[in-house]
């Protein structure tokens, strides 16, 4: 197969998961990068085109000139897909500017930042039935997919409870907040209604229906902003039920002191437990009821593993993969789907998922606004 | 110092935790077992006391024919006091009428089975002036007195969140509930009004109280009996607030299939978090905000601790200590006590601590029952 | 089964592993100290014997009147075994003569301080038929019973590779060796002809041979004094062969800054790895060449593990063990040997196993005389 | 600054190491690949080429033709460098000719397959004065970069012992000897003097000059082929002295069952030791003989870090990187290097340090010939 041509709107210079998506479509092999609009700053979009050593043509002033440009190439030249990694508030508008000139989509997440938004940005894609990808990364590692095939198979029994936590320190102090990252993050108008829950709860929330298969129904939470004087959440908690039965509490803070990035969670079975750490990756660990725990690892030669982990595995056993390569099966897997061949287990998030995330935050805070008390979470449309 | 001379109510053949307190008490070096009433059935309570090595006559068919017999030996002769370690229902009477009899009590937990039954110890306790320890082991871990030490010692700045958990696995399926530990542990009349949270949460409980300093004010809780046709709670989970601003989630179940004894504790303070897991206790982490992440680690050697972590290590650095010796602080400090010299960071918890437990499972209870709204826990008595 | 009645010779005052088997045998729960030799200085002895709760007329002045004085007790009083705790050079005498005067010896490691006295030794046993065990700690841990076990009992195939190392820091400088512990263990005269071989080497060989249950043939050593100034050995390694064919190395040091005691093995078979580290005891990894890792942890109710490690194992799987219950389970087994029911599979060393260890020693020391040229174990008798 | 435009000799359909080489230069962003030769098989040869997305007329049937037509080439066209992935024995041959043809070469480890080899290498890179680079891949991960800062930057005192050893299994049974990967390691013709040693065994070796900056003066090894019917090394050990002082001990084997790339070593200096595990790379111990333990992570946050260190670092802390992540550094280095910019701290491997490796092989050979006498590291030439 050929690589699969895409344009990216946002990630220039100075950007943080801009250069992420870069390497990740790089490390999938089958993605390649044929034009831009990194920055509304046409001289900074200029630079960030040239270092990526893209012809000038194809680094563009503005997503919309982007969009008209490419629309306008030959079909054997133009950008297969659009990939969006700008601040929160511009996934829609671009992504629906992206669908209405049929560019399929892969956004960043969250999918947008209100639920307005991503309602239009639903209704976009319904009505061109263009293609959309999320890009929630946790839920690609190998043994993410794996547990997947435990749980949401159902080999491990019911749910019973399931503990997610997303901790970073970053934010601990009021002098933390500078700097291009917490900036737009920490800004209402560029971020969205939420914080801390926004960036950060919402891949532990995809984690929990991403491994367990099962929906959560309802929560009850309390957001908070620790730190004086920010706007937005910055620490919270949640309890929470799935269709199924199972309960369930998700912390999401960035306030923890000396956390880095502890996205971790556990689910309890009716058989066995499940215990993932993004930090360490690429361990799972299996508790059953009876005999020894059992660490699952990573590696075309493990025979033990199911196809949907195996077939995301570049490396032999005992070569450690991480984040830019958890990443790169989402790209690898909508380039797939691009061109007509989405994988049966695809490592990217759908729309529909991308929307379950979107009325996660707005329950969260509506049951925070409202003493903790408990929120449907399929009637906050 | 001469050892200090205790009697035993309860642990007799099968027991669980008789056997422990015994075996906490000879590794605490500074108590010695002399009379007991082991059981119920007088044939398996003298079986019981021969078996340890007492003379018959002290080895007494009921725990009221124990307290009259003690009470009416020389001064020098007599237990020094009494410890508990019969079912929940039985703590409040026996202790009553030990400390009556001017034994001091030292009480296995939860502290009794009712809050009503708490307040009549409590009374009789202030009645008589008679010293009141209860057993929550898990706070007598070298690394917790290190933790009690960083936290409540505002070493590493204000509490902003806390995540407290204890899983088990032992009665995830309905069948599991046999034999005589989960029988009256699932009996109300003999447990309490709750079950996982009682048996268990208290101690999680007891930990983030003891760790932090600071007091729990306010809960929102779920409880539930996750395995059907059980009357007690096997499952839960609460979200709380400290009293001096922190925030806080506890789960506490025994229906978590895979695991054993998962008691582990995260809190983060400004600056720093720390961790601690029971299963691997000689490891507390201190991840502060900038450095590396530290692991302490116990040892008579480790000139890094502070005094009331170096005052319980009995070994040097790298002999692992477990759950036996940190019950054997307990008896230790008790025994001291009982001689007039409680040790300033004493290991065992105060009737207070134990009321305080008492307050949770009723607040938990409380709010579970009101669709998990948030109660006060001072005002619960 | 009453008490077994014992004596202890050395351990007064200020001694490390007296305490240390004092208290294993108080977890033991099936012995009793009655009477000791604390110490050449009779003041101290004295000062001992009272703090221990010892009766005046038990605590003696020196070893040969402690074992005159215990010869003529009555059989019901006397001491029904000898516990010996001085440094090396006064094991042999003391065995020799306890077991000359009918009591069987339960002395600390290694067995003596030259082979010339081992082999006294193994004469007076011979001569007198007397009982002997050797306390090497570390192979009574349950899950190197587990191990030895899956090893020696052949369930893994042939041992192909064994890597073990016994590394410690107290010793990293030369200001380290200061204090009671430090200052016999490196004088000749009273350690013998190794250091760090002799004091910890031997543990890492005692534990090769106990987990695999195959005899060392040959080995090549280079010992040293790492920090100038001392005149026995405080680092070496050497690599041996096994008699099944396996091969192996074995690091033993005390001058590792940063390591506190750290005893670890890992046994390659023909189809498993097994993996053991004496600072997390209570983990046994046994890695398959197929499926899962898997974590072997010890539990009463640990339905996968073998009799001979659930027999040693005191408290319900996730409340951890530790050094002091490894040696409490050589206590118990030997105590139980003295009244003629010696557990099949013991966790005591036997005299044999004790002279094989000087063995190692010499073999080691000779070998690293010569250049680390091959010596052969069986012949440096 | 432009990509730097490579060609690549090897590494077609079915090859493990070549599509490790062309990810890592994907990630490392600033190399692109121009044309290879990837198969002797030319229709094997072209489909790679095509799949790869090269042009057909720079897929060349055989590395001669892929020189010659590269040297053809306009400056601003032709390759940049010439990247080695082919079996041992065809590295010197290609290396020459392409040094000889003006092209800097990278070449896959170990150096080659012979002394004699190595050397007409080694004499081909002086007569030219090109540029070589050899992908000893370990040490270019972030902690060992630390680790080198550490040791080799003396602040944490003179070594005194390292443990270094590196164990798989997958050649653990006669049969596991399979396909193309064991098919050319297991033969001489193709990998040379030494198997395990050669393979691994040399990663091992420049693991320990990497990270001490002291070299191997000497060493006694012991290698054999454990399963019956081979003819090259499959597992082995050594002794070994450093320059500085410093003792060591080396495992290489690739019959331990159970381990899939178990590289781990351990330097302890007079201050602390250090300790790395490849399938962990993101975890640097550092224990003092002082203080906690330190977990050191990378990370592009953390200050504490060395610039070393935070040079080869891509993402935010808490985000793992990989082994891709630590090759691709070799990639950007060597590329670099190429424009004539190598970083002082360059994380691939020199001509000058692949011969070291050469020497080393050579050495434990002839030692484990003769009985595992010492033999000098120098004189093996």
């Amino acid at each position: 197969m050929r690589p699969v041509r895409y344009a990216m709107v946002g990630g220039g210079e100075g950007a943080f998961i801009g250069p992420v998506h870069r390497t990740a479509a790089a490390i999938a092999g089958n993605c390649q990068l044929v034009a831009g609009a990194f920055s509304r700053d046409p001289a900074r979009a200029a630079r960030s085109g040239e270092a990526l050593g893209l012809p000038a043509e194809r680094s563009y002033p503005s997503w919309s000139a982007l969009l008209d440009g490419e629309r306008d190439l030959p079909a054997d030249e133009r950008a297969e897909f659009i990939a969006i990694v700008t601040p929160n508030h511009l996934h829609a508008p671009v992504a629906i500017a992206a669908l209405e000139a049929g560019f399929p989509v892969l956004t960043d997440k969250p999918l947008t930042d209100t639920i307005a938004a991503a309602e239009s940005f639903a209704n976009a894609a319904d009505r061109t039935g263009g293609l959309v990808g999320v890009t929630h990364t946790y839920a690609a590692y190998p043994m993410v997919r794996q547990a997947r095939e435990l749980v949401a198979g159902n080999r491990l029994g019911a749910v019973r409870r399931v503990a997610v936590r997303y901790t970073q320190g970053w934010l601990a102090r009021a002098e933390d907040a500078v700097g291009k990252q917490a900036e737009w993050r920490l800004d209402p108008a560029r971020s969205g209604l939420a914080g801390a829950f926004g960036d950060i709860g919402t891949h532990a929330f995809n984690l929990v229906e991403t491994i367990t298969g099962d929906p959560i129904t309802r929560l009850s939470a309390e957001l908070r902003a620790a730190v004086p004087g920010r706007t937005l959440d910055d620490d919270g908690a949640a309890m929470f039920h799935l269709a199924g039965g199972g309960r369930g509490t998700l912390i999401a803070s960035q306030v923890c002191a000396g956390d880095a990035n502890g996205l971790a969670i556990s689910i309890w079975c009716e058989e066995a437990g499940v215990h993932w750490a993004q930090e360490n990756p690429n361990v799972l660990r299996v508790a059953r009821r009876n005999g020894p725990e059992e660490i699952w690892t990573p590696g075309a030669d493990r025979g033990y593993l199911d196809p949907p982990a195996m077939r995301v595995t570049r490396t032999p056993s005992g070569h450690p993969e991480g984040y830019l390569e958890a990443f790169a099966n989402i790209y690898h897997d909508f380039a797939l789907a691009v061109r007509g061949r989405p994988p049966e287990d695809r490592c990217y998030a759908s729309l529909a998922e991308g929307m379950r995330s979107m009325r996660f935050i707005a329950a969260a805070h509506r049951s925070s606004a409202d003493n903790a008390r408990w929120v449907e979470l399929e009637n906050d449309a």
